[in-house]
């Protein structure tokens, strides 16, 4: 049975990426030897890994004085990194999730930090809009998806301080403007590449311009100089990445790729308005077109285990929300094709039929 | 032709563990799924992990009180996290190479460090005995095996205070008394997996220990208690350590396997003492089981490139030596099969008759 991956991460990579991983894991570029086994300084995946470092350059339009690293550790890592890096005084935090709320807890070791907004009390189900960045802060951290919530800020922030965001589960799904940001990080593992890399855009003259030591191996500059080099990168992960970023370019780029996305979330959401089983989580203006969560409809609560079953023997997978809001999320990253979604929606129709 | 792997890391891995990660590329398990797009919390993986941790456990005859993690971003990243986590006020170091210094320079950062002994003004062409280690040390730091130079402490060093240890290129290559250790580290990408994850084995009272704050990434505690599940794991790497763990139980465990390791060393070694076109840079009784490094006889320099081809026509890939040494090296992990040193010998004859 075709099996539909609605997984919130590590999910479903392209059919592109995952034929072309297989076949280097046997045989890597004709070398004779798997992509598994062959040196990171090889001249086979130096190549490789500089023209992923170019690719994420051209489909993100990043300018000039910004480089492109690749990184082990996770997105969790950057929440060091970042204030390691970029914390002199004081440092500005939007808290959308639980991602965002463990970023200001690590910011918390290394200065001040000003909170200048939330939605916890409301459980993350919106975006908070209106507030004011201090002047003297630092950077201005948010989290542009909340995979948990499903809650997405699909635009780069009007603030009067350089921006830093955590992209991990909607980088390279829509235009970005790179200028505003000082660090942009995302864990591969929701649109880039299986799980075991970290991409991270950084600004190279934001760095450099803090007292405190930083540990080699959390210096951005470390990995700008030796081009993501300086000790043995994630190779696989990146050969994965670079297919990926090659399929992005067939498809036309980043606003292609976010038409096709807004296609498809609209699908989704336009069935669980519609159909009288099931609701949505989050206020409508900020729905996340990535990670779409939905409950049964509080008459019809008692339906929940009978649609995650339904729905698992019509071959979806991945789509139990998470405990924090409990449910349903079915996560439509680039690589769900529409196809799946209208496979989902027919599966949420035929399940109202029958009640 | 039949490609020779002894690239010294990113290096070859068993046959046993390409096939069995070249199918999960394709199917993990029966999912339907490919293992780069599957949950790290799907019961699947899970158990993919807790077997692994469980088999470094047996492999390793660890101790109870102590516990097995997996973590991104390298050994280098743990130069840092082990002073973090261990060093209150002083550290004692051995430098045997480029590795050892290099966690000397962030061991620096959190305390005192003092160097026992360095074997570099000889180029680090021996391993330093005799040295002592003071009392009041909170541990003594050690790279038992210089992957650039050669030369390997196939032992667990005999000191009064308590043992950490880079074992990245020589982990599961021979028994080791896990009792004596606060913590061995080892990134994957010589003996058990591709680039991507680090082993740690751990004592858990040494923890907890310190006043600093520690960034919770970098926390030992953090990735103990969420058994490497705090954030994303590097999936695919691990799912490919478990394969090479269960080939490492077939093998007979790490006895059978040191055994084996001696052969192999010794019949590419006796050739290096016997051809008249070699020598061997390392002090005999230092001599690493794991990495061959070996330079054309003094009458002989200029044959170097001569020989750098004919064994590249030959099969031989990644037998270049590191530059810091130069001339040639040849890593003999567990999966390199004692065919592939013969064949090794053999071109080292066939190239010696041309001369």
């Amino acid at each position: 049975m075709k099996k539909h991956n609605f997984s919130a991460g590590p999910s479903i990579l392209s059919e592109y990426t995952i034929r072309n991983s297989a076949a280097a894991v046997t045989d890597f570029e004709g070398t004779g030897l798997s992509i598994l086994e062959v040196s990171h300084r090889g001249k086979e995946f130096v190549a490789v890994c500089d023209e992923a470092r170019t690719k994420v350059k051209e489909l993100l339009e990043v300018p000039s004085g910004y480089e492109v690293i690749f990184l082990g550790g996770g997105a969790s890592l950057q929440f060091c990194m970042v204030p390691f890096n970029l914390l002199n005084k004081k440092a500005s935090y939007l808290d959308t999730g639980t991602w965002a709320s463990n970023a200001i807890k690590e910011a918390r070791l290394f200065g001040e930090v000003e909170v200048v907004a939330s939605s916890k009390d409301a459980n993350y189900t919106f975006i908070p809009k209106g507030y004011k960045v201090a002047e003297d802060a630092d950077y201005f951290h948010f989290t542009s998806n909340n995979t948990i919530y499903g809650t997405e800020m699909r635009y780069d922030p009007d603030v009067n301080v350089r921006l830093v965001s955590d992209m991990s589960s909607d980088i390279f799904t829509r235009p970005v403007d790179v200028s505003k940001y000082d660090v942009i990080y995302a864990g591969a593992q929701k649109n880039l590449a299986p799980a075991g890399v970290t991409l991270v855009v950084v600004r190279e003259e934001a760095l450099g311009r803090i007292a405190r030591a930083i540990p080699t191996m959390l210096d951005y500059r470390t990995h700008i100089k030796k081009e993501s080099m300086f000790n043995t990168p994630p190779v696989f992960p990146i050969f994965a990445a670079l297919q990926t970023l090659k399929w992005y370019q067939t498809l036309g780029g980043l606003s292609a790729i976010e038409k096709m996305n807004l296609e498809k979330a609209a699908i989704l959401y336009d069935e669980i308005d519609r159909n009288k089983l099931f609701r949505g989580t989050v206020a409508v203006q900020d729905r996340s077109i990535m990670n779409v969560c939905f409950v049964m409809a509080d008459e019809y609560k008692e339906l929940e285990a009978g649609f995650a079953a339904f729905a698992a023997a019509a071959g979806m997978v991945g789509i139990k929300g998470h405990r924090s809001v409990g449910g349903f999320r079915a996560s439509l990253y680039n690589a769900m094709p529409q196809s799946s979604v209208e496979a989902l929606v027919a599966t949420m129709k035929a399940f109202e039929k029958q009640h």
